[in-house]
């Protein structure tokens, strides 16, 4: 029997199917386009499914279930996608629409961080493990949590938003009302800015150079100013790695997990950023003197996790 | 059948009889005299035992379990307490040391703070609730986390440790380490700091009067001139306020759980305290349109908690 797992993205929609071994060996992908009514969107979701199962040469009765992480919160009872700002969805019966496409009766929704989360935690770096944390730095910070084997979901399926958690009272305001999220100080979009501010502060800094032109900085911008030795980039380096640091720690002293595992644009530096890290999480962490310590390690997936955690649903 | 619950604390050894409805038919107490030898201190936990069992007239044959709630870190598989300074225990076999005294098999332990949520989850507030979360306001702020009707322990039994999520960056130093930690600003003894400081800047106030004398000023001094209408009490409170809504709000976007509940010294204050805390939580929290919200409650159980939770400690 194979799985089919879907990535519905503010930009793509990517089908994948999976085989009994978690591998994908099939794909197919549509533009979302969105906003456009979610009819129109679901349409192409089945037409994208039916195209992998072609390329695999199956019918539906090998398809165990279908498996779909969408962006906002999904409502498991009601069978709703409640909010989802940047598809445009509010009160969409997602489970109804893909059934009637597909003919397809098993299928699952849940937040694509959390599918993130599940296909790192079954497939990529954390096979085997039972308790894992999995932090996205992308334009916000993503994060989804896995406890004994099972995804931390809550009372209305809105859980592991750690990157809404305040590391710093009364700091920078967060699009989410608060002031001082951790996402506004280590998602790419925070290091971005802060990189931007360094150099406004630094006429003579390298990170003009590698940028270019100052509406191309990314997040590598400072990591590779930093590594042609430029002080002010160093410094930026240094400062996210200490708030990403804080966030790491207060994940560990809450849960404990047997592996955080970081991923997204600004986790690509892998080893670059996580060295620094676990060195400033190993002197902070409650539990300093405990035989086992949770790992920090990089994804490995990319952004396939999405895709393959989002097959995993019916686990 | 019957259970029996144990809360080692610093000061005391409070041993409760449980029934089949959770309820304590019958308690013995001693001074726990730390620092001891740990041979010397479970003496005399098993000699509370056999006082409680004889107040009940029952005899082992009628106990199903004894569950330990002990400061610091329970290691399970190696059947130690591991670590808890304010006992002075290091590496103590504890499990062995209750078996002998006792000549009962099915002995359990588990940090004070989970098992005073474990109590208040099955017994207490919480009744029938799956998701929650105790945070307790004394000395330190302590948490202790159910998902899924299971403590979360973590890979080496020390998760849970709420209170020492940073909240300020690179604010006020804690003994953890870390700086900026939720109890150096929402504990009882940071409220008393905080009290204390500005009674300094405010010799006109009325937490003067209500103190009697400097030494005297506890976690009530500023809740008490607050209702009396003084200014520098009412700014105290607020700032309090905001501090533990901030770390409620952090607990919530993480977990959504059912329910959280409020105990120790300071949730004493009770409405008088959680009333304006939920208006700010309400204002901050990630998934502010869901229908279904976190209910943030008072402890109901006071100190018996530990004690019953100790006891559900085997199920």
């Amino acid at each position: 029997m194979y799985r089919i797992g879907v990535d519905l993205g503010g930009t793509n929609i990517v089908v994948g199917i999976i085989d009994e071994n978690n591998r994908i060996v099939a794909k197919a992908q549509r533009k979302t386009n969105a906003p456009r009514p979610a009819e129109a969107i679901f349409d192409d979701m089945a037409d994208a499914i039916r195209e992998a199962m072609e390329k695999l040469g199956v019918t539906k009765d090998d398809i165990r279930s279908i498996g779909v992480g969408t962006p906002g919160s999904v409502n498991k009872a009601l069978e709703l996608i409640e909010f989802a700002n940047n598809l445009g969805f509010d009160n969409v019966p997602a489970y109804r629409l893909l059934r009637v496409r597909t003919g397809i009766e098993n299928v699952y929704f849940d937040n694509d961080a959390n599918c993130a989360a599940l296909g790192e935690a079954v497939a990529g770096c954390g096979q085997g493990v039972k308790d894992f944390v999995m932090v996205t730095l992308g334009t916000g910070v993503g994060s989804g949590i896995i406890v004994n084997g099972k995804l931390v979901t809550g009372v209305n399926y809105a859980a592991g938003e750690m990157g809404h958690t305040v590391i710093v009272f009364g700091g920078v305001p967060c699009n989410c009302g608060r002031r001082g999220c951790w996402e506004k100080y280590s998602s790419a979009t925070a290091l971005i800015s802060q990189t931007k501010d360094a150099m406004r502060l630094h006429p003579e800094s390298k990170m003009w150079d590698v940028a270019g032109e100052f509406s191309r900085v990314n997040g590598r911008t400072a990591f590779e100013a930093a590594k042609l030795g430029d002080p002010a980039a160093k410094k930026v380096v240094n400062d996210y790695e200490a708030y990403l640091a804080c966030g790491i720690s207060n994940l560990i002293n809450i849960f404990q997990p047997d592996m955080i595992c970081v991923g997204g644009g600004i986790g690509n530096e892998r080893e670059n950023l996580l060295a620094p890290v676990r060195r400033i999480v190993n002197s902070e962490i409650y539990s300093i003197h405990a035989k086992k310590q949770t790992r920090i390690v990089s994804a490995t997936l990319g952004n396939d996790a999405g895709v393959i955690g989002a097959a995993l649903l019916d686990e």
